[in-house]
């Protein structure tokens, strides 16, 4: 009954469901509290206090038909602009209105930039490990995921790199902060890559574009710059949700840069506003963009990821665990202590503690923690922690 | 710089875009009052006033986390099983949960939907006119879209039905009440289109499934029913939206139904829910979600769309111009007094009247008037139609 091309994508899918199950069926027996659970991505930060309140006022002080009517599919200007003004407060760029357009979520944004550029068989090389769901995105428009392994750091090595760009690849997809490793690329690591892609440019006569996947901006530690890519690389999509950083994934807000020094920036950008609609999104949520334009500096307290890092991280490094101190994000890498991490992700699970395998992330003998958990659940996960150290010996 | 697939869709949009600059100059050069703009159908009957005190009932009765956070892609259960029970109330039926898919508004919903079942090449049999942007939503998964053309009422002639039935034929888009036509399908009309479905599945041996696009639902006048397709054809997918019953397009919130009846029907639900993901919409966003199980009840005033067909056609009519009487939706079809409907569009410019061609929805020699616009608006232009029929000699 299903198209033939999902196939794959549901057998996977019991997986994961059987995982939530599984977390679900613990956390039935023992107690929500008793359950360590660092298997979800799910913002847990609070979200900022005048959220709410912005919503009422918009409500309050925008005629109905007004506010829940259509706009143009890129979404409403004036938000457009308070956005690119935004980034350009920070960051030195100088965007408008014409470079933003607003999306259902950094996901959807994803997929617009990807629909927009790709032809069927063309690759999108991307780092590994990474976020396994853009096998997905690339594979919606008949792309070709080209996977390139990175350095014992998880850094993007450039040898490796620039053999791994065919007269094939249509894009490069990074994303930092890293979704599972929590590393960021320097000013340097994005020199690195846009002179390979300009080389590269060069020799097949063809833009070769590159997607900057940007959902945990906000969240870098130790007071880490995180580079702007546009200004390293002219044929930049910047891809941006505001989930982590205002706590709210569920009401699917986001953004797509097409910056003006992009080649053919203007059609690219009527193309992908078309794209948001014939995909079906249209438009981005009105109340939620109205949201953004009035709360365009909240932000949640990134002290509070911040604590629950260091306290992981201190935790499980002084029980003998080998592990990658996150720059960003919200994930931990932990070296499993087994070959097989699915051995230890099941030998965790006695003990409460789920984790997911780093096989899903294309990084065999790791395990990843979500630490956007309460700090309460860290604290009291070290008991557990320190039962399953036991069991290996550390 | 932009997909080869997406050329042909770019070249129309600027058509389009033309139209609706066009549109704009009339406006600032005349005043907004007197340009008369029927060429689009953004819902203009006020919100129901209950729709604002609910958002910021949620608001504050909902913790910010739990209202912001992640549901299942499918959307929140509560507000599922909500939606799942006013459908049976209404029609009788026996939905629950597990039925409903929470989508971003209907477009969505229906690329859902096609992106669940099409296999590339498959086609996709549509009865002409129809809303062409379903070209676009086939196509983005490499669907064929088969027009079939309906008889001198626009209602299916189900010889010709068979016959644009293949065994490549993977589904059946229905839209009923219909844009750009405003009729509605008959209880006889439905069961003649499932009887012909029903044994063309048999004769092909395999699923071929019924679309129903049902935006415009509760748009019925006169006392005409518009039949629960669920009810005659197993194989069905139901596309609802709020855009036009709650006057809120903007928000995007809309759902697609997978009855029990349905073979396989928990594979094509998890599939689709899967993809609703993978698309990059995730979910429907979490306050519109919520604002529908508050709300299930809700509905604009459709008195306020009646009036202005009446008015509409009744005016339309003493002129002496042809017009199609609706039953439903918001749109009324003018025969155009000669053979090119571009001339009739291009002359009523002048009298600052902007309509649609009817060739934009395979409907040649007719023009379509969306009469979502103010009741005063339909008064007002009645002088400037009045020239218009005099040039006609009618």
């Amino acid at each position: 009954m299903i198209s033939e091309r999902l196939k794959p994508l549901m057998a996977n899918n019991s997986a994961v469901r059987q995982m939530f199950e599984e977390g679900n069926k613990l956390r039935a027996k023992y107690g929500r509290e008793n359950v360590f659970d660092f298997s979800v991505g799910n913002p847990d930060a609070p979200t900022p206090p005048e959220i709410g309140q912005a919503i009422k006022d918009i409500v309050d002080e925008t005629p109905a038909i007004e506010l829940h009517g259509y706009m143009s599919n890129a979404g409403y200007e004036d938000v457009r602009e308070t956005v690119a003004q935004h980034i350009n407060k920070l960051q030195g760029t100088d965007f408008g209105k014409n470079n933003i357009i607003m999306t259902v979520g950094a996901a959807s944004a994803l997929n617009i930039a990807l629909k927009t550029i790709l032809n069927p068989g063309e690759e999108v090389v991307i780092f590994s490990p990474y976020f396994l769901e853009y096998n997905w995105y690339v594979m919606n428009y008949d792309g070709v995921v080209v996977p390139c392994e990175t350095d014992e750091n998880f850094m993007p090595d450039l040898e490796r790199f620039e053999a791994a760009i065919t007269e094939k690849t249509r894009a490069v997809l990074i994303n930092s902060p890293h979704n599972p490793t929590g590393v960021i690329y320097s000013e340097e690591v994005i020199r690195g890559i846009a002179s390979v892609m300009d080389r590269k440019q060069k020799e097949y006569g063809r833009a070769i574009f590159l997607i900057a996947d940007e959902p945990y901006r906000e969240l870098a530690y130790d007071g880490i710059e995180v580079p702007y890519v546009t200004k390293y690389y002219d044929n930049t999509f910047v891809v941006y949700s505001y989930s982590k950083s205002l706590s709210l994934p569920g009401e699917r807000i986001g953004y797509l840069v097409i910056p003006s020094e992009m080649e053919d920036s203007e059609l690219v950008f009527d193309t992908a506003t078309a794209v948001n609609r014939i995909m079906g999104c249209v438009n981005a949520p009105a109340i939620q963009q109205k949201l953004i334009g009035r709360c365009i500096d909240s932000q949640v307290n990134v002290d509070y990821y911040d604590r629950n890092r260091k306290t992981l991280y201190g935790g499980l490094t002084d029980l003998g665990f080998e592990c990658i101190m996150p720059q960003g994000a919200f994930y931990l890498m932990v070296k499993s202590p087994v070959e097989d991490a699915a051995e230890f992700c099941e030998a965790a699970k006695k003990y409460n503690i789920l984790m997911v395998n780093g096989k899903s992330f294309m990084a065999p003998g790791y395990v990843r923690l979500a630490y956007c958990v309460s700090y309460e659940t860290i604290v009291n996960s070290m008991e557990a922690f320190k039962k399953l150290a036991a069991e290996y010996g550390l």
